[in-house]
């Protein structure tokens, strides 16, 4: 990617090597599903038909090493709004309401504090989604963590109500951007060895624990044919999952803000502009793509859907 | 506890602690419960009610220090089937048939083998419980888990039909026991300090490593009335769950075989009897409550359900 300055893979994430051990274990995963299991729309989501009509889509996620962040900084609540959001915007591309969703909670030693703390982000990212937090699991694994980590993982179900399908995305559609507030949860582990022996504070805090937004309300607003939800691999790795094949998305980045906090990663690593697009949302969180009659007024657009005429999926000007 | 020989909260694992913080957070969970949650059924499912009539139930759990046996005896198939089993189990005891399962697969750096034979593992107890392997997530994160160590999630829902609730528990229903095979998930921390230094080979690896059991089968072919799956906690910390205020069990424990497992860690540690009662499921994987017209020929009686006349819920004679 560039040859030079930190790349994700260097950083301890491959992403390749997952790829290929996935596609190894594929038939055994497709071995288990009956012909209730509709996974068409775009893996973002599992969906399985209920026996009285419509679906269920259902996510796991985990919020990744942002979690050193946080413990860097001691700061809990937001881990807690972020798994959920991550969860609720996976399901929102199928057009799921949430209806529950539960957590997974390990650490070596239980702090009650840090516990209390990622209960109420969880708790308040899910009222604000109007979905129940039903159940959760907590494991004391001493040896497994060390003293003061933890990892928290979150699992969502959400309803697709029986209805119309939606609209086929076609070339001259739009691609409208929901903006991001920062990395989310993703590319931690290339943006923690960036700062490697930065104290985490101040506004640099602020910016690495700014919570993952939710783009529920918003994609309830919009009339869509089609939703990514940015998270690992950026723009290139997501955005493709909602295009059908023979057709490309063409994004002007010079029509939307990039946070400032991108930038500062990018300057101080130094990373490649290559890896940046491939590692970071780059200050889209969601990407819909819109009939350009179903456009709403102050929408931020932000390319266009074009027939695939190159290897490329995604083309950014 | 005794006072004697090695205990659990000296293992490292502090359950007190994890309850007082629950009550704190309480209040925060229950706020984001709409009228569809129902939990009054027992704390092992969290129970959804859907538009068209019927319940989810849901639930997450961990395998827990179990996989620091198996990383050190190089298994990881069984710990796939523990995942899937032990989500099974749980929703098993709210009337619920798995209809779907998602795992959260967590590790330092992503070994292809170690991950292929968990997805081997949960395909397999996902086939033999007819419920399909949906999704998952997998992250690796450097720097929370050490090389060669990881941790694996499970989240299930399962589908609990419209129908008649089940009789209510009374004093002279009999305790129908299911035969557990070893430790199951449960009590790992201590084994582990229990077998220090041993190699994790031959028989000790092999009881160790026993896949837990699926009941899946077994309770849907017994009409029964309540239903406690024993795990951390016990029997004692279990089958309460399941016990109507004011009613009380009678278990006894010449009724059933322990396995020689518990025998070798009871002397070895040495555990105590009352820690090795209140940390391990001690051959009993699951207890169901049955009116005693309903107890299959061959069922394994284990005890009866009596009025409770002193402060324990559950009596082990």
């Amino acid at each position: 990617m560039g040859g030079e300055g930190l790349s994700y893979a260097e950083a301890g994430v491959d992403i390749d090597a997952y790829e290929r051990v996935l596609e190894r274990v594929k038939p055994l995963i497709a071995a288990t599903h009956g012909e209730e299991v509709a996974l068409g729309v775009g893996p973002f989501a599992g969906l399985y038909a209920l026996p009285g009509g419509g679906h269920l889509a259902a996510s796991a996620d985990g919020v990744g090493t942002k979690i050193k962040v946080a413990i860097a900084a001691g700061r809990h609540r937001g881990i807690g709004v972020d798994i959920v959001n991550h969860c609720v915007n996976d399901i929102a591309t199928a057009g799921a309401r949430p209806i529950f969703f539960l957590d997974y909670f390990a650490t070596g030693k239980l702090d009650p504090d840090v516990f209390a703390q990622l209960v109420e982000g969880m708790t308040e990212a899910c009222r604000d989604a109007r979905c129940a937090l039903l159940g959760g699991e907590t494991a004391e694994m001493p040896g497994v963590y060390a003293l003061g980590d933890y990892d928290l993982a979150g699992f969502i179900v959400g309803l697709v109500e029986p209805g119309p399908r939606r609209e086929p995305v076609q070339a001259g559609d739009v691609l409208v951007g929901l903006a991001s507030n920062g990395l989310h949860t993703n590319g931690y582990s290339l943006a923690r060895k960036v700062f490697e022996g930065v104290a985490m504070q101040g506004e640099l805090a602020e910016q690495l624990l700014a919570p993952h937004l939710s783009y529920l309300d918003e994609m309830q607003r919009v009339s869509w044919k089609g939703a990514a939800h940015i998270t690992g691999g950026g723009i290139p790795g997501n955005l493709p999952r909602c295009l059908p094949e023979g057709l490309a998305a063409r994004l002007h980045r010079r029509s939307w803000k990039v946070p400032p906090v991108f930038e500062k990663i990018r300057r101080r690593g130094p990373v490649s502009d290559d890896e940046m697009w491939r590692t970071f949302n780059m200050g889209l969180g969601m990407i819909l793509v819109v009939d350009p009659k179903d456009v709403p007024e102050g929408a931020m657009v932000v390319g266009e859907i074009v027939k695939q005429s190159g290897p490329e999926r995604v083309e950014i000007l």
